[in-house]
């Protein structure tokens, strides 16, 4: 009979906390160890946490606290006890271990003389295509973005400007605070939370991770990048779309033009079997072709500065990744966004994202959303 | 000369993503290097993210893209080769890693030749210790608790009691869910983000860690924790009541007044010098001598089944911990939770929490809070 290997993994650190959740359907605010095995999975859990762990982990797990496995006074707390105590009582002789496993715990397990190599590669790449009651989930997320999205852009567009260009309710600037509350607000009632939603308008605008502070006006790009998580599924939803209140410059109608028309050509290519690749090249050839460089100007790095989309399910950016490093090819099931932007200090920010699901046939929004940028 | 080591972390997991924003003030939502020295720290960013890490981190931290750094095609992309461009800008010759460094790039470090250990211990022990602008946030952040807690505390206060014991608002059935979108909604406005708050009544109030659902009831415990963290900051706060909508049965009254004993019992001998294990058995005792039994009943972990108390900080849980296996000596500027409860399937379940400074005569409440077990 050949000796069972199982996968250790603790949560906490990304890609496994996830991991653990789609394997069993457990998680915890304090780390705790899974082992996976062919003959299914066991958890270990603090006592505090048993009884949770055993509502919310799927049928045919075990869950078990350290005493449950027979530790007592200071081995209940050591967790290279507790590993080899589950691997006991799973029947597992030797480990393999994510390459997000903590090296410290990694290193105890190899000097205690417990066979434990690293996995190479994904451990759980099933994730990266979605099952039908998955993409639901997911659907239900994008909804709420989109509906927050929504609240937002009216906000935005019933705002007054004020004779200094500042949009006003009433007598109030309107900031990003504001807003960013407002779509929090939105999203907090559906059950959703947001905590980094994006609201940078302006120069802010031109750092794609800027959160956004301050007063807001009128003629600028404002980003409005959602991405809202469901308290109850755990999963994402991931949307952004840029406005700007009242009249444009000529220069930045055209930076968004440019932006839409590689979202539309990212999204003319996306089909199964195409890779990730040939889809974040249609948004660089769009840009080359309308004159937008990528490069750095004055220490600044300018341009389309990150890749096209990520995958988007219980974590918010995971497999596949479309971009000019990914080795991923498209398969029905894959939920990606496809996002492209461009940021010029002066000029200002434009970033156009939706997440879509790969189809037998090409692909689909998972939630409509209107795209317009001027708001009168 | 000495070769000089440096300490690499990568963000993503607990500790190093709140060690790294601790050091050099700066965090991302993806996994990014920081390499610290005696003669400073190093940051290895995306492009896109250059300008923000520029911006938030403390004067003196390098900040670099892999470009910046002399890398090109393929090698951009190449964790190691990051590393050993950054170690050569640096003037590092050799490297430890924290305990929650990824296993498999430790091991990808040690094959590529650079001698590289597992820093035993804590990477960051001054953490623990918090600095008074560090107080002054964390004060912030429990008052913002103390005022959803009060917020949540008239809702459920001025709810009537229907004939079936069910607390209304007007006709509607008061939730969990009601209760908690309250809370998020105070925090919201505060600039703050909650998204795991515990409002379980009942049978669920027995697990410490279910969040609750469903319809509240008159007469039963129902247990609130609240934990925010600043958008701003990034600190947290965390506070815990347990009340009772009307009269409490006498066995849960009494349940309720064992746990307020025993945290005044524990904050008593809280004082610089103390240990934390000393602070915990000062529950136990308290608990022991009026009688409630920690133990396995009918396969249900009951009684008082948790720690006493965490340190608080930029993670929710960290050092100094206040439990049986704590080593912790208590010094000024420790702030920590003191969190008695007692879980009692059938019963109830109560839990009372604050979170204190340690001074330099003893300890201060970060924020009052008032405890009232039965609402009329």
């Amino acid at each position: 009979m050949k000796a069972l290997t199982g996968m250790i993994m603790q949560s906490g650190s990304s890609p496994s906390t996830a991991n653990i959740k789609y394997l069993c359907g457990f998680d915890a605010p304090d780390p705790f160890f899974y082992l996976h095995t062919s003959k299914g999975g066991h958890l270990l859990v603090s006592t505090m946490e048993k009884g949770r762990a055993l509502r919310q982990s799927r049928s045919g797990t075990g869950v078990y606290t350290a005493s449950d496995l027979g530790l007592s006074g200071k081995k209940v707390f050591d967790k290279v006890e507790q590993i080899k105590a589950l691997m006991q009582h799973a029947g597992v002789r030797s480990l393999k271990v994510p390459s997000d496993f903590p090296a410290g715990l990694f290193q105890l397990l190899l000097g205690s003389g417990i066979g434990t190599s690293i996995l190479k590669g994904d451990p759980c790449p099933d994730r990266a295509v979605k099952k039908s009651e998955e993409i639901t989930k997911l659907k239900g997320c994008q909804k709420a973005a989109a509906m927050a999205m929504e609240s937002a852009i009216n906000m935005l567009a019933s705002a007054r400007v004020s004779g200094d260009g500042h949009l006003r309710v009433g007598r109030e600037v309107l900031t990003s605070e504001h807003v960013r509350r407002r779509i929090q607000a939105v999203l907090l009632e559906m059950g959703f939370t947001a905590s980094q939603t994006i609201v940078a308008g302006g120069e802010q605008a031109t750092d794609p991770h800027e959160r956004g502070h301050g007063p807001l006006k009128a003629g600028e790009a404002i980003i409005l990048d959602i991405f809202p998580q469901s308290e109850t599924t755990g999963y994402w939803g991931d949307l952004t779309r840029t406005v700007c209140r009242g009249k444009a410059p000529t220069g930045l109608k055209k930076l968004y033009r440019a932006v839409k028309a590689a979202q539309a050509a990212a999204l003319s290519t996306v089909a199964p079997g195409i890779s990730a690749q040939q889809v974040h090249a249609a948004v660089e050839a769009l840009f080359e072709e309308r004159g937008y460089e990528t490069g750095t100007v004055g220490g600044k790095h300018v341009g389309f500065i990150h890749g096209t989309g990520h995958g988007v399910g219980l974590d918010i950016h995971e497999m596949p990744r479309v971009s000019s490093a990914s080795t991923a090819i498209l398969e029905p099931g894959h939920i990606i966004t496809i996002e492209p932007g461009l940021y010029y200090p002066g000029l200002g920010g434009v970033r156009i994202e939706d997440t879509i699901v790969v189809t037998e046939k090409g692909w689909k929004y998972l939630a409509a959303c209107p795209r317009k940028f001027e708001l009168f």
